[in-house]
Formats: structure tokens, C-alpha cells, sequence
């Protein structure tokens, strides 16, 4: 009767799955790691999701299992399958987004455009990569990392010395010379079917995503293009279902090189949330469920996401509504049910508009209130 | 911190609530008549709305009540408001959206433009108002009609003799020459602030909402403004708070007769879920919390909402959705948690677009798909 869609993880992605489900009629239960988080008003269960017993459990009677992060081990991914559980995306394409170093080998395969990569095991083999790829590279832990958590930029080995005592292989790659981020968002569900979104800009501060603007500007049908050829290759090659974000670095001589993958609802759409015919989280239950994936096409002529970050110093986000809603009566506000935090993602800002400056100016001014 | 909306009432307008109040961060509870209504995933209560005791419990520590329909009894309302609670709208304006009678009294007190109308104790006085308005009249219950239920067209008091036999008087209205129906949507804050959607046509069938246009084809500056002043009238002059609808007919030559008020959000307001920078809903719950109101512009040129009367004679809507949703990727469908039932409104489909004919047609097939 009523669809039931499992999440795993209680976070923001979770939690703005939640007014979508209600809407289409869906019923979504979440396994959330601990109470009072973002999705807690749908948690159906707190438990840890490396437990297979504690999530094979929550995953009986629901239609499809799905996620709110990436990092549920692979043997309890395997188990969920083992037991006759619908799993999106499954066990095989989270393990390319589970490790970077075999996301670069995947994409390699693939014949998809990377930069210079190398997997370092040892100081000596990270400084030959080095004075191989201009003396200053970046390097990431292959697990675990995430807004710029377990990256580094290095000149010399000696400067990831700690993250060599943990053991195992590090991902080196060379210093993309870019001129900007964009990000190529994609739907695609088990039956197999697409949905490419608008090729978007997204601006980061400290490795964290801090604005998109969608559609990216100055954008040619050639790079629009060549980024949804990317995407469906990766989502169809990769066998992603769900929510597919693609990161790329555009470099000065316009070519596309693919920086991250995250197969779930991304920062990099929450912009469709208010700016397209589907959102994201609309779409991805759709696609986790197998159901026909809806029109992506952008409702507005410019729409711009700005994150809230960190929130205000003092008091909540709700207490600076009075100004803000005021402020900026055409802006659309997404509030996560978190705690403020420096540097925390607690909720975003979107403005459509036809004017992209005014519309960038609305959005910096209605985040702006919310932080300070 | 969090603002805590309590709704008395668990139907589908309090469902659509839920949300718009999650993405701004509010907390709602709800009050639903019995287990298993469309808002019961809200619902943090169970209990009989007319039992003061009942409703003064659920209203500790909410920062306001509002109301998913009109029905609380004056004297629960007004102890609520004895007890220090926030009520919107209030009782004083939720008397006259209780009593047809009073309505008109108060619609012509204003001077607003209302039918010919009568309050009629007597058949002798209802046949004296059938033979003074052209031989045949409309009759209404003055309390608890809705959706066609209540009304009557009569040419004789012996058709309502009945409603007589109950006591009490009954409201008669002229039958209006009308050449279509259209309402306002209008929210207003207990600070004054007054936000007015754009004027739209509504279709009725046998007394029952089935579709609306927005905005009203064929609109002119003069009806638009018209309309808005009958709306922000109803709602300064009465102290509604909240989302107020003004259901209008348009009459032959040009002049706009009230038909009736609802003091919540209204179905003829569904359609700002997807084709306005504000919804009825996010717009109530801001009305209500005495915060600034948002752009209600529209943000399609055309925006078309049906509502799926009844639902499938077998099996539920969602077992619908794999054709619908393919048939009409531009679609966005609302279902209402509602078992069907012949009649019953159990969702509703929005389609935007710039060509009304091409709007029409897909939001038609969409919502005639999940019919059967």
C-alpha cells in the first residue's frame, strides 16, 4: 500500500527527505545514531549502523533501504542484500564512494577525466609523487573523510607523517590549477533510468561548501555536456541508484576533471529544493523506490543556495527570523534542528530570481542574519 | 528557542503543515479527532476539540493554537485565551466564520458586496425571500456545512422543512447569476501585516472544489484590485490572523459578490505549494507566530491544482504512481494519508507552466491517472 523507505543515519540529508515522503504519501523511517538529531522526528530507532543486528532489524518490513551518509560497513551493506533487503544505492557503488583511492581507480578504469593520482604507502613513494606533480600536492585519507576533514595540502611527506603511522595507502593527487567548482547532480534508479539536474557552480571556504549558484554561469552547451556525460557514466558504469553528486573542477582551459563522488542527496542540490521541478529528496525517494523519476528542469532563471554556517554566536536561528524573514521576504529558509557550532552546517538559504546579482545578494544577506 | 505551533485538528491542512514546519525549524503538535488521521504523524495528542479540559491541556507550553477547520466552540476558544494562550485567528473572528448568519451580518456591515441574503425563522419568511429573489433561492444551515453539505436550492420552504423542524434560524441567499467563481487568499499577522496571493479562479463540481487557476485567466487590474480590498478589508476589519480565504462570484457585469470566508488555509489556496515563493502553509504558520510574511508572488505564469476527488475504486494512490509519475514527470502530487472513499478529497496535483491549455491538460491527466 503506502511505500516504506528506510534511512540509515538521522543527519540534515535525512531530515529533508522527510517533508517530501509526506507529501507523496511515503512512510520514512529513519535509524538515527543518537536522539535529537536533524531526522529525529522520524526515527523510528536509534542505533549504531555498523551493528548488523541493529540494522537488519530496523530494515524489516520497509521496501527500500537507503542512507543519509556513506559509511555503513560493507559487510552490513552485504548482509541487508544476503537477507533479501532492496538496498540503494547497494553495496557495490557505496564501495567506490567508500574509499577514494578506489574511486580513483574505478574512474580511471573508466576512462573518465581525473587529475594525476597515486596510491602512497610509503613517505618515499608520497615524495616521488610530489616532485613528480610540481612539488605541492594534496592528500587525502582513502576513509572517513568529509568537508575537508582528512585532506592536506603537502610539499613534503613529512607532513602526513601521522596519517603513515595509521598504516594502509594514502590517495595523492596533484594540485588541480582550477578556475572554478561545479557539480554535476544526477538521479538514476534500478530500472535504469536518468535525471541529470543543471550543471551547477559551487563555491567552497575551507574545503566546505559555502554557495552554489545554479545553473553554473557562463556555462557552454559543450561543458553542460561533457559534465551530464560524466555523471551517467559514472551512475550507469558504477550501477549508482539514487541521488548521484559529481564534483569537478573546471580548469583554465575548460576542461573537467572529476574531484569527488557522494551517492546521496548533496549539498551541491540543495538549491533544488526551491529551485527546481524536483528537489533532490523528491527524487531520490523516487528513485530508490523505482518509481519514474520527475523533471529536473530549474524553475527560475538563477537560484543560489547559501549555507548556513555555524549558525549565530548567540541564541537560535529562530530568533533571528523576525529580521531575516523580513529582510528578505522572497528567501527560502532551511533549518536543521541542529545546534549551533563554528563551522557547523545548520541550515541554507535559497532565492530564485532573474537577476543573478540581486538574487546572490539576497541569499548572502538572508544568510548573513542567520549567522551574525 | 524552537517556536512550538499547536494545531487542533488532524486533516489534511494541518498534514500540509508538517513540512513547511520542519524546514523552518518549528515544532508542531497536533491535535487529531482520532488515531490514523492525515496528520497523525504530528499528532502528539488524541482528543475530543470541543472538551475544554482536553484542549487546555494540549495547549500548555505552545507558543500559539491555531486550527486545522473552524469547529472549537466559542466558549473552548474563549477559555483559551483566558488562560494566557495565543490564539489565531482568535475567537472573535472565528465566530463569524462559524455562523453563516453572522457572516453576512458582518460582510454587510462592512459594506462589502454580498448576495442578497435573509435570516429566516419561519417558512412563511423564507417563502416571502424565495418570492422577493426570482422564485428559486439558495438555503443554508448557518453552522457546520462544508463542501456542498448544508446547502440547498429551494423554491419552496417545504424543501428545507427538516432544517426547520432543528429550530432556529436559517440563512437564504438570492441564486447568483454568477460566470465564474474566483477567490483571494490573504494572510495577516497580529501585528497587521497583510500578504495577498494573487487572485484565482476556482471550478466547483456539485459543491466541491476541483480545480483552480492561478492566476484567473482573463484578469484585469480593476477585478485584482477589487478582490484585494475585499480581502484585506475581511481581515483588518474582523482581526482574522492567519491565512484567510475569500471566496468570490464574478457576475455577469463585472462585480464581485463574497460567497463565503474560511479562516485557514483553503483549498483554493493548494496551488501556492508549488506555484508561489510562499505557501498558504508556510505563510499560516508565520502569520500565526506573529512573524514576517513572505513573497507570495507566483513563480510560474500559470499554475493549475486538481484535486483527486475520491481516489481509486481499488487499490491506493500510490499504487498509481507508476504511471502517474511517469505520464506527467512535471507533476507534483500531494496525497493526504486518507484511506479513498467516493467524494473524498484525498490529494491534490499542481502543475506549473507558461502555456494554461498545456497546464491544464497534464495537471488534468495527472490527477485523473490516480483517480483510476
Amino acid at each position: 500500500m503506502r511505500p516504506i523507505v528506510g534511512v540509515i543515519g538521522g543527519g540534515q540529508l535525512a531530515r529533508m527527505m522527510i517533508p517530501r515522503a509526506i507529501e507523496l504519501g511515503f512512510e520514512l523511517r529513519v535509524l538515527a545514531e543518537t536522539d535529537g538529531m536533524s531526522a529525529s522526528l522520524a526515527a523510528t530507532a536509534v542505533g549504531d549502523y555498523t551493528d548488523a543486528a541493529t540494522v537488519l532489524d530496523f530494515a524489516r518490513d520497509v521496501d527500500v533501504i537507503t542512507f543519509d551518509h556513506e559509511h555503513v560497513p560493507q559487510d552490513v551493506l552485504t548482509q541487508l542484500v544476503e537477507a533479501g533487503v532492496s538496498v540503494h544505492p547497494g553495496p557495490a557503488p557505496l564501495a567506490v564512494a567508500q574509499d577514494k583511492i578506489v574511486m580513483r581507480q574505478e574512474l580511471t578504469r573508466l576512462g573518465l577525466p581525473v587529475p594525476a593520482w597515486a596510491s602512497v604507502s610509503t613517505p618515499e613513494e608520497l615524495d616521488a609523487f610530489v616532485a613528480a606533480n610540481g612539488g605541492r600536492v594534496i592528500v587525502k585519507t582513502p576513509r572517513g573523510g568529509y568537508d575537508g576533514k582528512g585532506v592536506r595540502i603537502v610539499t613534503d611527506a613529512a607532513e602526513v607523517a601521522d596519517w603513515f603511522e595509521g598504516g594502509g595507502a594514502l590517495l595523492a593527487e596533484e594540485l588541480v590549477s582550477f578556475t572554478r567548482e561545479l557539480a554535476q547532480l544526477a538521479a538514476r534508479s534500478p530500472s535504469g533510468e536518468v535525471a541529470l539536474w543543471p550543471l551547477v557552480e559551487s563555491v567552497q571556504l575551507d574545503g566546505v561548501c559555502a554557495e552554489v549558484i545554479a545553473p553554473a554561469p557562463s556555462m557552454t552547451a559543450a561543458l553542460s555536456a561533457t559534465a551530464a556525460m560524466i555523471a551517467q557514466t559514472v551512475a550507469e558504469k558504477l550501477g549508482v541508484t539514487g541521488v548521484l553528486a559529481v564534483e569537478l573542477f573546471e580548469t583554465a582551459d575548460g576542461q573537467l576533471l572529476i574531484n569527488e563522488l557522494a551517492m546521496r542527496p548533496h549539498n551541491s542540490g540543495h538549491w533544488t529544493m526551491d529551485g527546481a521541478v524536483t528537489s533532490q529528496f523528491e527524487q531520490h525517494l523516487r528513485a530508490v523506490l523505482d518509481l519514474p523519476l520527475g523533471a529536473t528542469d530549474a524553475r527560475s532563471p538563477w537560484t543560489v543556495m547559501i549555507n548556513v554556517l555555524g549558525g549565530p554566536t548567540s541564541g537560535s536561528i529562530a530568533e533571528r527570523y523576525p529580521i531575516a524573514l523580513a529582510n528578505q521576504p522572497t528567501a527560502k529558509f532551511h533549518e536543521y534542528g541542529k545546534a549551533p557550532r563554528p563551522g557547523r552546517k545548520v541550515g541554507h538559504v535559497n532565492v530564485s530570481g532573474d537577476d543573478l546579482d540581486d538574487v546572490v545578494y539576497r541569499a548572502r544577506a538572508a544568510a548573513a542574519i542567520l549567522k551574525d
